[in-house]
């Protein structure tokens, strides 16, 4: 099953995509839906209004989620490029519902930046509340899976010892089109598919969630052993190789640029980089 | 004026200290009071029930914050006795709403943290949408001033080297009982204020806010470049010496103190101390 939250007539539609049409599913988002118990049979079943998916205005795909927790290093390829010894926890860091555009939304590139970068992540949307939850509670506590791009602004990441700054600038997160269930994907909740990034048709990233040292179920016991999680909460799952800020010369966005976020199966961010004319 | 947010019958509401009560301002948080516009007037004039303020039941004072941003080091005493130089931008890391519990509340100690610690400091309460202010618009964004416990799990805290998985454990920040508006103290939107912290009666912190390197229009000013900020949203601005990882020998809370974390004008967070109860 394919969800997304659909922008139309101004305001939002949690849809299931069928085909080539986007079915309504009787709620506003897909926050909403994943907030009701039984949201997996609602959704399978339930019949409205077609829209047509061909252009299509995607909002984040949970628009406004209580919390979305990043992490940090987590492709093993990455990590021992980078002559790293394998971390024994996962390195956490926020970003807010603020953050967050969606999957065909421009990417405004603050004035304030001259080092504006891209990671490809594959994020975990939570579907249950859960609090130290393990093995198959985490699992089901598992709705499904997105595309993220962890925009940061490189500069201000480095400011100081912690990254927040650098990774919460308003409405540059692109998060979505689809929330795909983990039943249609090869490893289910562990899913082993290919992630690539994309600038103006160059391949900067391109790697396999199989590679992932945390993988989506581990990160749900472990966030949840800190803190409660709740339905359409995110969980990004960390960045491959081949950021701008990692390369020789660096390289950044400056506006002009079209990014191409992908995850085999789950779906493609397309995102253009626009410099912000401020007022 | 001073506004809290009350619960009563199983519910919550916004109130005003008049003397001895809270009088109910005809809507469920301070939260919601501040997102609309006018509030100062609506809350100044408001006449409801008044609820006794002995033995009152403080919710957290904006019960769910879009976002709570805190800041590292900012008092200048403590950077220099720490043999650091002064920093060039604030650090920044962040809560979620569901990190925050009432002014008092008990702070259940997790199981799993044997470095539980505590932290006083001065927060600010955003009363307006701000992106990128500067000067008198950033001090009108201002509402007020509370007080917040930024309680800290020093070991998860250190685990990585982001600090978010030791500040955003679930129901252990306390933060209230009120919002004290500028107009009440001295120093208006840089309140010059006794800080305080007390483990069972014994001072562990105390310093003034008028040593704050970064006072609360820099960081109004600071946070709203990089994300917009929305009524209700908290600024924690950093705490004094004292803490217990600093102490030699370390002290930690281990379950059943009381930990007043006061600021003068503004008020004082009583809490107890309980270990968990595992289910």
């Amino acid at each position: 099953m394919k969800l997304a939250t659909l922008r139309t007539d101004g305001t939002t539609r949690a849809v299931r995509l069928e085909g080539d049409v986007l079915v309504d599913l009787g709620v506003p988002d897909v926050g909403a839906l994943l907030a009701e118990e039984g949201w997996a049979a609602r959704a399978a079943t339930a019949t409205g209004i077609a829209y047509p998916v061909e252009g299509a205005d995607f909002a984040p795909v949970v628009p406004v989620p209580s919390k979305v927790v990043c992490v940090g290093l987590n492709y093993r390829n990455h990590i021992k490029e980078m002559g790293r010894d394998l971390p024994e926890h996962p390195t956490l860091f926020a970003k807010f519902a603020d953050c967050l555009i969606g999957a065909g939304d421009d990417i405004v590139r603050p004035d304030e930046t001259v080092k504006f970068d891209w990671e490809v992540e594959l994020a975990v949307v939570v579907g249950a509340p859960a609090r130290r939850v393990r093995g198959a509670e985490a699992e089901a506590a598992i709705a499904g899976f997105t595309v993220l791009n962890d925009i940061t602004c490189r500069d201000w990441q480095f400011r100081t010892r912690e990254w927040l700054q650098g990774k919460m600038w308003d409405s540059t997160t692109p998060v979505g089109p689809f929330l795909v269930t983990p039943d249609e994907l090869p490893g289910g909740v562990r899913p082993s598919l290919d992630v690539r990034l994309l600038v103006d048709g160059e391949v900067m990233q391109a790697d396999s969630t199989g590679d992932l040292l945390f993988d989506p179920v581990d990160l749900v016991e472990y966030v949840s052993t800190v803190v409660r999680l709740n339905p359409g909460d995110i969980i990004a799952t960390g960045t491959p190789g081949g950021v701008g800020h990692a390369r020789r010369p660096e390289r950044y966005l400056v506006g002009g640029e079209t990014v191409v976020t992908e995850i085999e199966g789950i779906g493609r961010l397309e995102n253009r980089v626009v410099k912000e004319k401020l007022v």
